[in-house]
């Protein structure tokens, strides 16, 4: 199967097209720009949902659900929000469909036209904003602390399986708070969620910044997001945690008494993953054979291949994988025994491959008389003949191994793709050459972040939490800096 | 807090409607017909689809996602569908807004007008069965078992939270079989799965049975539907699971060539429970004084409270209530200890009663002096002092006795209200006066059913399965009839 992915080499988009639909994770749909997410892929997602959804409960947030259509006329309330929300999305205008008096097909009733057009939601503020006006009154209705899965619908013009598509799952935190101090906490607390479970469970180094005025969410005071790097050296914003000040508090007439009986407006903040992490975690580990997966979020963690040769064989090595089974349950890990007869075992060693199964073992009977199975790992490719006493809890420190060992590489990789450009001519080159981000000064204006992107393409992926001063002069204007930004060419 | 419901007595629909709002499960929207799913609401529901999400894993089924929108020609292509679940749907017919030229808000661009109108999803039928046509080749790729989790819309006239909203929350399975009778048996296996579901979790016994013509699913051969009853004596459909035939495959045309390479059509069923098993759970067991949950579906089950005056006797509760929710824990029990100094004991013993926490734990100092707390049960109201020794396994055996008691209790007004009518007199004044299931001949036409639903509003409820067959004559019409079937009003 390994040959019918194109490599990074010679395609990197056409690579990472080929490993989504090779390796089952999605497919596309009949539906302009939308996508089906396959069963496994699926299960990749309910293993990052579960995990989010975990640390979003530690932290004190509970789930609701809001419509899925938005009245036309809450999207102009916040003003910088209808800038960038309204533009692309799905609007419903007409309630019935009947039958074509002229024809044989069914056409839109023009009888059923809606009094006032519902989008289908791009994000949510404008719809919980509107339902929080009649959930808050004091400061005891604070804060509040909410989160939501769901789809969400953005029109786009070009679309990337998982990376960019018309309609996408995420969450999306929607939260109210007395001060203004308390919103900045909690937008940086979630960043900090979003960025340990992309590096403790995605195996994904990210960097933690502050977004530039042009990057920023529409209706936002500040946008904060992680950033990653892709092995093509591009990078990919995985999550955003948003500092919303007053903005929707007001455009809704959201109010509060605080202590002293004062009314004031209501601090927010807004945060969200998508459907997109699965992209990133495709870009950042895979190799030309297929897919490389954390275990920590692998579907299935170890799977077992039995090689024999006739019933007896078999039922031998049935005997020895079977408590196996029972001990890998036990301590956790997730196995599949695959003695599917219909397939080789070299079939299924290229099939484990592809879809980035951590930990394969391989047992046949010249294993059986030695006691041992063959181990081998999917992120270097390397095997080993392990004994079978004590099997399960070698596999264990295997899989914390390369749950450590597939974040160290990536993380090499992206520290060796932070450089520093101090000329325009460095910056184009590096850009074109080697890719990563670049650090470099800028005079602080959108006009010449316009201008960079326009010039090259990159656009400042943030300025890093904790960014050290230095005088400096932009590297395109000239103009004085009091410090580097990062920069780069983006998904 | 409970004086704010309206009685079942007075008015039942008002008391539902009362008894969602005040206890937190849900609340209207800006949207018509749309309802916003409150954190409790849906914690109840994250209860119940986990369990059943597991159960359908169990049965061997995966979950994947699938589009939002579905092109409005494949509509057209399952002639019963159509009639079905095209007339009242939201329909998408642009994809862009822009400022008003003419004035200050934003209007539908014309010029962004799709060339196909798009349907938000009613059900997935076609969407899906248009993917599986790439996905099935062979019968090696049968039999495909996959679930979806998913919003979907149909525009009601009426609606009703819960029970009957514009957009609601469901699962949809969608299998594909190489025989017809795997997908009966596949029907059958997943209506057990719901009456399974619905009397062990819900604790609300079900009857299993096949719908008349007059209530099968648009697209089905047939549908089978488990049908529970309300206090009201109305009856409530909870579930149900269709058996397809060749009715998609052929629509969509999938094929599939067996092992003897003959090519013939797939065999599909499908099936799907909703978020209005919330509106059924609250229905089944609920009194004048808020909800009545079962414990295994309850999002708290045991809510502490403390009654002192001053710190000192505060200090030693905690000293014995931390200990306490270790133990619950430690045994699997949601606990919740609830030392708000803001509010009294009673203000959060009536908020608990309304929320329909099953059992209330309360601790004050005299009670400490003779090593017991005060132990009230939900479902019966009544109240008991309990030794705090090995309190946790007491109140785990009164959780599994409150859910043997409420299912019984719904089981024994259900029993009692199926009642045999053998005149139309008798008929019309069972379904007045006393409600519930009436059990009476029928003589198979759909035009008989529709006058009986005209002249009294009931219709059949299904034929339940392993119907015992006794000669009679229809309770309308006179014609002669082979067996009994289920009428009712229905929800």
């Amino acid at each position: 199967m390994s040959k019918e992915i194109t490599s990074r080499e010679q395609d990197y988009s056409q690579w990472y097209n080929d490993l989504i639909l090779k390796a089952g994770l999605a497919d596309y749909s009949a539906v302009r720009g939308c996508m089906v997410i396959k069963p496994y892929g699926f299960a990749l997602w309910e293993k990052m949902r579960d995990q989010l959804d975990k640390m979003f409960k530690e932290t004190g947030h509970q789930n609701a659900y809001f419509p899925l259509f938005i009245p036309k006329s809450f999207l102009s309330k916040e003003a910088a929000h209808i800038e960038g929300f309204a533009k692309e999305c799905a609007v419903v205008t007409h309630y019935r469909l009947k039958n074509d008096p002229n024809g044989t097909g069914i056409i839109v009733d023009p009888e059923a036209k809606l009094d006032e057009e519902l989008i289908v939601r791009p994000t949510s503020e404008t719809i919980i904003w509107n339902t929080y006006k009649t959930w808050i009154q004091s400061y005891r209705d604070l804060p509040l602390l909410i989160n939501q899965w769901a789809n969400v619908v953005r029109w786009e013009m070009r679309t990337r399986l998982f990376l960019r598509t018309t309609e996408f799952l995420w969450q999306e935190g929607h939260t109210a708070h007395a001060t203004a101090q308390e919103a900045i906490d909690e937008t940086m607390q979630m960043l900090n969620v979003y960025a340990e479970f992309a590096e403790e469970w995605m195996a994904m180094p990210v960097i933690k910044g502050v977004k530039s005025i042009n990057e920023r969410f529409a209706g936002a005071v500040d946008t904060f997001s992680i950033e990653a790097l892709m092995q093509d050296g591009k990078a990919l914003q995985s999550g955003t945690s948003h500092f919303l000040g007053q903005n929707f508090a007001k455009a809704f007439d959201v109010k509060f008494s605080d202590k002293e009986n004062k009314l004031d407006y209501v601090w927010a903040t807004s945060w969200g993953v998508s459907t997109r992490l699965i992209g990133a975690l495709v870009m950042a580990h895979s190799d030309d054979d297929g897919l490389v997966l954390p275990p920590k979020l692998a579907p299935v963690q170890v799977v077992i291949v039995p090689i024999y040769k006739g019933d007896e064989q078999k039922r031998m090595i049935d005997e020895k994988v079977i408590p196996l089974i029972q001990d890998f349950k036990a301590i956790g890990v997730s196995v599949k025994y695959d003695d599917d007869e219909s397939r080789r075992p070299g079939w299924k060693f290229a099939e484990y491959e592809m879809k980035g199964v951590p930990v394969r073992i391989a047992i046949g009977a010249r294993d059986l008389e030695k006691n041992v199975a063959e181990v081998a790992r999917r992120d270097t490719k390397t095997k080993e003949s392990v004994s079978l006493d004590g099997l399960a809890n070698t596999v264990l420190i295997l899989l914390e191994d390369i749950q450590k060992n597939i974040y160290q590489k990536a993380k090499e990789y992206r520290d060796a793709h932070i450089t520093k450009a101090d000329t325009w001519e460095e910056f184009v080159k590096l850009l074109d050459e080697k890719g990563g981000f670049i650090s470099a000064h800028w005079d602080g204006t959108a006009e010449t972040e316009e201008q960079i992107k326009e010039l090259t393409k990159a656009t400042i992926r943030c300025i890093p939490l904790n960014n050290e001063k230095e005088e400096g002069n932009d590297i395109l204007t000239g103009k004085p800096s009091t410090e580097r930004v990062l920069f780069a060419r983006a998904y």
